[in-house]
């Protein structure tokens, strides 16, 4: 052991195998299901069921969100130029920041400073107006509130709280999440609705995930849907075309109902 | 529509929601686990039952490699000099090229070459000469044999084939790796047993994955763990420090089984 | 010295300070004109003061290209997002693939093969001719040639010749460029006049740089003003706007004469 | 024009040429150099000869630090699996964070805010003491002043000084940043010298560089000896090798002085 020795608590490898978090990633393949695994290697620990199908949902929520987003438009540019598919990824990663598919973690923390101020014996009205008060003072924007594209509730919301509450999880994320959206109709004097970020944030604080890993399982969830439009620029498209950001259109299979049967 | 107009046939968004290859995302959260989804945006069509749970396996056998992995050393450099969690993802990304990760779609080129010889009439053996044969004439290395760490048998390949058994594949390319293996002993003179990349390349040919994104489904899969030790490289390491590739070694839980029963 | 022990033959650092290809940086900065200073990191030596000129004229002409091109439009997109100013820069340099910006290296290729024929005894005429139809049974097409924007005669390559003149080069690839113009229109049947790739490429031949840094040399150049771009957008535009690729105009200063004389 | 038109300060193309902040890209090659035209796209004006000089020595200072420097370590990863060139050069620049490379903007702020306060009355001892104080209140740390390397003074910076001199700089700034130097010692209790980030600053702060584009120059010269030990790996090493971080060495030229008359 050399003065640069250093230690991880993540996984190692040896002869044998692959060793996740203690558990032989042999054992894992084919018994726990992906987003699980993810969540072993991010928490520490396996989740229970009714989690495992929480996690499950926010990551399928999260996995594309169409042509014109502009991660999918940096990768598409990225790979026209002649970008293998690893680096056209790479270059849509990087077009996810602060305003674009990281503010799960920043809403995580506004939605957790209610509940902390709720659990020093604020009512959850006060604590989220205080939240607003001091955010807007430091002038930080509170994400995961308003929208940008779906003017109508967007629908993944609805499903997400169903199965937050089928779940069985102790709601007072949700209640926060639902108080802060009241506080800043209060403080700005216009609805902003919960969006897609702030749902993840509250589902995500309800069952115990790391803040400071959220924006990481945004990123494996749309990293997913990024390599797919990649490759269809690189496949099907002429290289160094004009890629329009709006102008674009849809050729895919025509709206099909899901067989639940199945 | 102007000059520029295209069209993608992977997704599209609306007021209504955002539909992935015509279904509703809101209907997939929760009916469709995430790696049957991924399945759906690559392929174009849900996976059979026993197909998903190979997608999912083979994810989970990729999801992480210990940190002495080079895309990992990219990621917790660029995050020790201050880069956002992203952008060390990115860097970890930029590092999966074809030495390290993106083996998998050459060798199930390699792979089919001998599946569509065997269909023209030879035998697996003389295909799997001939295709080894051709590739060491072009100067091309066939990916998807060989060890370089895992003296012994790599845990993960019994298990995977074990798996896709159960699912019931063909198993026409399973055996076609083997053939494989066998002529690249007969013309190499040495043991360059199937590793984890060419494992993934024969069960996604038995499921008819797509090998342009084959490599998409690893990246997938491995910027999970990437990015799990880029962030602890940020929460728990002095920036900048020197990260030493050999030298570390592992303080996380010790070796638990998994209880399957659970 | 443990195992792994390495050398570099670039650059060492010690207490006295940082030495590149054996000189003082102290010494070089404000001696050595930067250009040079990257000829001599990438070959080895300082240039002669007349090809000195000629790597600062390469540089500058590939500088910028506007807002329009891809690596400029990845990288506002990347910061548009939120991405920090070096991952905009990523994003950018991430775009400049082989199809935009990284044509250098192919085409020096080219036109080293014609010069070696002629060396061998060809004519230029013959050898330029035999390089072409080779590339084109090959698949390969040979990059350097053919506009895609400038319709009239890109007004850096006359000024980039008239320059390699003043430096007195031999003149020999820049003359097999001419003749795989000439080659290109025999066998295609249509003008594909030499582009700023190629004359760069003949440029660089002629001055002895390695072809392999050649598309270095060319992103250091790019990045340049791919960061101009992106800081441009992150301090002038909204977050997340749509960013047209070909809708856009320019706001800066009148066409203005320079003012040699100074 | 449609709804997204938008507009840009730095360049635009026609098919007349370039035009970079008014002035025709081609009538720039040749006649004025590299380092002048990055200061002309940055600033909107060419630099006085001067300043240009200054520009000119900032960037030689900056293209290289051997061998061991974290973004150096994360190109070679890069490339070292597979990564082509600009992939690598990416990966390095995600490595040029906070920590490492991307201090130039913050030590500006922190010597420009002396000087404010130094115009407004206070001595350049007081304002500098106000802003210690103040940025150590807030947690921030200023940049630009502390080895971590160079035990002695770093050659370079006695160098940049003495041009800065020549030049007939203001100094101010230089004053300003001696007398952070000497505040920082107060307050901390030991010598934390000016380094090369806070020299950089103190410099660019004289000749009018706008602090938020002065990372943007460091990055252009230091992508240029990142690429070239991208390059030497894939030229000279065999793929995937431990890279030591450490335990590495220099083959290259032995010291030998400069020919200044040449």
């Amino acid at each position: 052991m050399g003065d640069f020795y250093w230690k991880t608590n993540l996984s190692y490898t040896s002869e044998d195998g692959i060793y996740i978090r203690g558990y032989d990633l042999a054992e894992l393949i084919g018994n726990v299901p992906f987003p699980s695994v993810l969540y072993l290697l991010y928490t520490g620990e396996l989740p229970e069921p009714n989690i495992a199908k929480l996690i499950d949902a926010v990551m399928v929520a999260s996995i594309d969100h169409g042509s014109g987003a502009p991660s999918v438009l940096a990768a598409r540019t990225a790979i026209s130029g002649g970008a293998p598919l690893g680096a056209a990824g790479a270059a849509g990663l990087l077009s996810l920041g602060k305003f674009h598919g990281a503010a799960v973690q920043d809403s995580m923390e506004a939605i957790q400073s209610v509940v902390a101020l709720s659990d020093e014996g604020d009512t959850l009205t006060i604590a989220a107006g205080r939240v607003v008060a001091e955010w807007r003072q430091a002038g930080r924007r509170i994400s995961g509130f308003g929208h940008r594209q779906h003017k109508r509730k967007d629908p993944r919301l609805a499903r997400l709280f169903d199965l937050a509450q089928e779940a069985g999880v102790s709601g007072r994320y949700l209640a926060a999440a639902q108080a802060l959206e009241d506080a800043l109709k209060r403080a700005v004097g216009k609805d902003l609705p919960i969006n897609i970020d702030g749902a993840m944030a509250a589902i995500l604080s309800e069952v115990g995930f790391p803040s400071d890993l959220s924006n990481a399982l945004f990123m494996v969830a749309r990293i997913t849907g990024i390599l797919a439009h990649a490759q269809e620029e690189q496949a099907q498209m002429p290289p160094m075309r004009r890629i329009d950001p709006v102008d674009h259109g849809y050729s895919g299979p025509e709206h099909r109902k899901l067989d639940t049967k199945k």
